[in-house]
């Protein structure tokens, strides 16, 4: 039976989605099965208009050209392409946190990234995260 | 028999703080055993005098007005209530690793939180994580 | 049998590091296994002309000097000693991902910090992540 691994992004910022992107591709290569909880400041970068313009770095701010550059150079996808790419390969569902997406003035699914699947309560991300064999707080 | 959850939390900053109130407050609901390890930067914002004063966040500082609106706006309960409320419904206990208590100058129970359980070592942080369903680093 | 430790370190940030250095030097104490895999952030970190210079903070930046003066006064170790005496004590592993080498200019085992053991894929963190115990996103 494939492995499952839970996901939660919390994160807004363009570094952490780019390695939390990685470490799905990863997941989606060995065919887990991964649920994705898009919570609080995660829900911000999920919205539909926020996707191409968001530039912001959780860490290292002062080397922000360097590591913006860096990826350009490396031809390492958007972050929002190895989600995209996981779903096409394997099992991945993501949800969006409900509270979190009206902080960002997100009420209905339409206002997310279009491979958003749904818009869920606290309580459905605890229960995956119960079943789980890999969890992940990103 | 009760899912255990270990939450290490290292966060000093508000928006982290919710994210774990809000997963706290879940785990709480589903009747999990929580054991929280106050790590680093997380027994800053633990401290007595710094609780309803901080306003740190960890990601899309930019976006600080907005976020703290919208918290307002929704009624959200501040951090330590999601802690204080889960204490009440659940087994929760919050232990604060004593290195980092003294980083920030707490040297007694009584310099945190009255939420607070007990100051004790890495160690029991390891022991619980080693014992938890759901391991999670915030 | 040893129980098993997976962290993924992604931070390049000094607090964080010495957080996971923390847990890492509690992990060793109970004598786990630890596999580390160094992801986009951390890779920075563990350059070899990093190591020593790197004052970054992913949190509190405005308590910067407070926390470093903490640091010195508690006679805490440097987060990279954490890492070595761990290493000492019991079979850590310190896999760098490729990727987040090149990120910042390290193609070379030897663009890295000496305790570093070896330059993978990512597939190699999702298998460690399947078969640990307690698995870490630092």
């Amino acid at each position: 039976m494939a492995k499952k691994m839970c996901m939660a992004i919390f994160t807004g910022s363009v570094d952490k989605l780019t390695a939390a992107g990685v470490v799905l591709s990863g997941a989606a290569a060995q065919d887990m099965e991964v649920n994705i909880y898009v919570l609080l400041m995660g829900a911000y970068a999920f919205k539909k208009e926020n996707v191409d313009t968001n530039k912001h770095l959780a860490e290292l701010n002062d080397k922000k050209d360097e590591f913006f550059a860096s990826l350009e150079r490396l031809k390492v996808p958007k972050w929002i392409e190895f989600f995209r790419q996981a779903k096409e390969l394997t099992n991945v569902k993501i949800h969006i946190c409900g509270l979190a997406g009206k902080i960002w003035g997100g009420e209905k699914l339409e206002d997310f990234v279009d491979i958003a699947d749904d818009i869920v309560g606290i309580g459905e991300y605890i229960s995956a995260a119960e079943e789980a064999d890999v969890n992940l707080f990103i």
